[in-house]
């Protein structure tokens, strides 16, 4: 039987999961693809290192030019993260005519127009399903199964790190710090966790479902982002009082022959799908002209299923290798759009005393915003109340025209909070 | 632009579905596959029908034969459904060399092997996406970007119809004749809905997935099943109350090398994903050994959702043509076992007086059942009160063993209900 060799740039998390995998399901994988397959070289910073995987010692090296180019092997599995050396490298790999698997969200958001010519050019694949979403296959599935599709929308919870915060922060009744130390913890979010809770990380991950999903290349500094460093625990409880979960979403909506593209936090129903998905799962859930609302859900990392999604995108190259290599012409046919037209949570601290809610409604209404629901509540400590407000439909700029104009009322202490409300409608 | 050519067997939603998608998103497929997809027949039972597509007269036939021998038609799309005359039009395709997509459940549970080895001895693809959960694309996802798992367990709501009933009745209060009745004038029912609501339909479905993610050929006769005509919308009611919802499940799982295969209605917890899967939508959940948890959620039926799946393989065959036919080697790995470890709900009445209570328990007791709750409740009118027991895990065979002895006793009135609890540990 033919053996197919791998070589692995990186030997962190991911690759010990793939190797423990090929090792696990090593009958299951021969009856798939009819082969076997082998690691024959594997990058690693150090040589002496002890390692949780079973490989020879002779496949080591610290060199990473003697793994991509080993003659025999013939996919190239890059798990090294960041982005200059593994540019560089999956240059050097595609150019030396070998297929390569990336778990890279960063470079492919960044490069993967580039490499994916490269790749045609040399005939060979280029395939990153566990860039987005770990261990659920979403990036193949809208490329494959899902082909006969226009997409309208994608809404993805895809930074776990965020929803394990944000889910403790509602379920422990923890606040944000707290929140982010007990992640730390349990390796759910890395000593600086700001790539993901400023949103960077989700906006990579939107713009690489973006590009697969319409065929639209996105630059990465079109995403506009905000991340849950301002989301409070009082945000929190009034949302679940409100019949509300806040997590955080990207999104990519198609409106008027327009894209959208956003990541932000955002109130969703409870009783929406998306609502049940905690700690540290992940979800995408999309609306194609044809099969309508789908929602893929499962873990968005780990060793495993990231490991599972890395490889899936091998066993595809080598069940596959001779199919046509066409891949779909990505160009400029959306304008990048940043209008959208949606409800708002807002919560305002004021001073407890008359007429102040009517004062506050009437600038909502000059400037066309209609309120959806307002909640009222005890005065805090210092003779101050918070005030919640649900609007109606509006853009974000009527809202911070009419806060900018309510902030400065004296009887107004604080603006506390701006949340969009999705509501799938 | 090289043209692709279908024949399509069937005029019905599905049919009408595909023809419409293949219209609407023309430019994408075409950017997809890089040709073009035509239809060059389709088989019909009457020749002077109106039609919702617009496709010249003339590709129009009541003569199948005209479908499967066109030489010029490379694909064939079989959309009739049942059984017998699908299998014949299926096989002589196959044997033209053409290759098959289809919708057909009980064709493919019944008689699916056997095709799919006629369409290896053939050197042509047969796929059947669209059998199970319509629009979701869970089939080729197992067997392509899972394909690095083992799978552990597969627990679907895979009906539409019983879902929407379901809903209906914790939702709307409906009882359960009356939900039937609004399911049917919905359309998502049909004049006679047995084969929804006694699970024959879903066990078709749990055969396929079982097939395709464990290699395992099921004959449908092994796949025990239970609909939901007895469940009552008091049952629906003390679920709910027990942070429950109840839906008609089909599992396969794996357990100690063997295969427990069922179709049963079941408690879900609130919280879990499947909970919130409501009226007509379907959800697969599935658990494989290195992915971890996944659950796949949307439309199970309808005309475009279904057309999205025929579709979806119809461009994989333009795609991959040239691909590997291998198949994975379907045998009987696994013993197909009943001997399910479960909680249960069970409802009975009794006739309120003191010392019942202790009674039943003790019977419970005595054949190993232990108790997890239990709800008693206010007298109905005619000195009867109903009685719920959540028990502990426990087989099925001593439950009944159990509710036998405790049907017995003459102030048991009657024995209502008793419900799988699926708690996903």
């Amino acid at each position: 039987m033919e053996t197919v060799k791998l070589g692995i740039l990186g030997m962190g998390t991911v690759a010990t999961g793939l190797i423990n995998i090929i090792e696990l399901n090593n009958s299951k994988i021969i009856e798939t693809i009819n082969k076997n397959l082998a690691v024959s070289k594997v990058l690693v910073k150090s040589l002496n290192k002890k390692r949780e995987v079973s490989l020879p010692q002779n496949v080591y090296t610290t060199d990473a030019y003697e793994v991509i180019n080993d003659k025999d092997t013939q996919i190239i599995v890059e798990l090294i993260g960041g982005i200059n050396h593994a540019y560089e490298y999956i240059k050097a790999a595609l150019n030396n005519k070998k297929h390569v698997v990336t778990a890279n969200k960063a470079l492919i958001a960044t490069h993967g127009g580039e490499l994916e010519d490269l790749a045609a050019a040399n005939g060979v694949k280029l395939m990153y399903e566990a860039s987005v979403a770990g261990g659920i296959p979403i990036l193949n599935t809208i490329s494959e199964s899902l082909a006969a599709n226009e997409f309208e929308k994608i809404i993805g919870i895809i930074n776990g790190t965020t929803n394990y915060i944000l889910t403790q922060m509602a379920e422990s009744g923890l606040e944000y710090d707290q929140a982010v130390k007990e992640a730390q913890r349990l390796g759910f979010a890395e000593a600086d966790p700001s790539s993901d809770v400023e949103g960077d990380d989700a906006a990579y991950k939107i713009a690489i479902l973006s590009n697969i999903a319409f065929g639209q290349r996105i630059e990465i500094k079109n995403v506009p982002k905000e991340g849950i460093t301002k989301i409070s625990k009082e945000d929190i409880t009034y949302a679940r009082e409100l019949g509300y979960n806040i997590k955080l979403l990207a999104s990519a909506v198609k409106n008027d022959g327009e894209l959208e593209l956003s990541v932000h936090p955002a109130f969703i129903p409870a009783e929406h799908p998306l609502s049940t998905v905690k700690n540290e799962f992940n979800a995408v859930f999309l609306k194609g002209n044809a099969v309508g609302e789908l929602m893929f859900y499962g873990k968005g990392a780990g060793s495993l299923p990231t490991g599972s999604a890395v490889l899936g995108d091998v066993m595809s190259i080598v069940k596959n290798s001779q199919r046509d290599n066409t891949e779909i012409k990505k160009n400029d046919r959306y304008k990048i759009a940043d209008k959208a037209f949606k409800p708002y949570y807002i919560r305002l601290e004021v001073i407890d005393k008359p007429g102040v809610l009517a004062k506050i409604a009437g600038v909502f209404g000059v400037h066309g915003i209609s309120l959806a629901s307002v909640m009222q509540r005890q005065k805090n400590g210092n003779n101050t109340a918070p005030l919640v407000f649900i609007t109606h439909k509006a853009y974000r700029k009527s809202i911070d025209e009419a806060l900018n104009e309510i902030s400065r009322f004296e009887e107004v202490t604080k603006v506390c909070s701006i949340i969009t409300v999705e509501n799938f409608k």
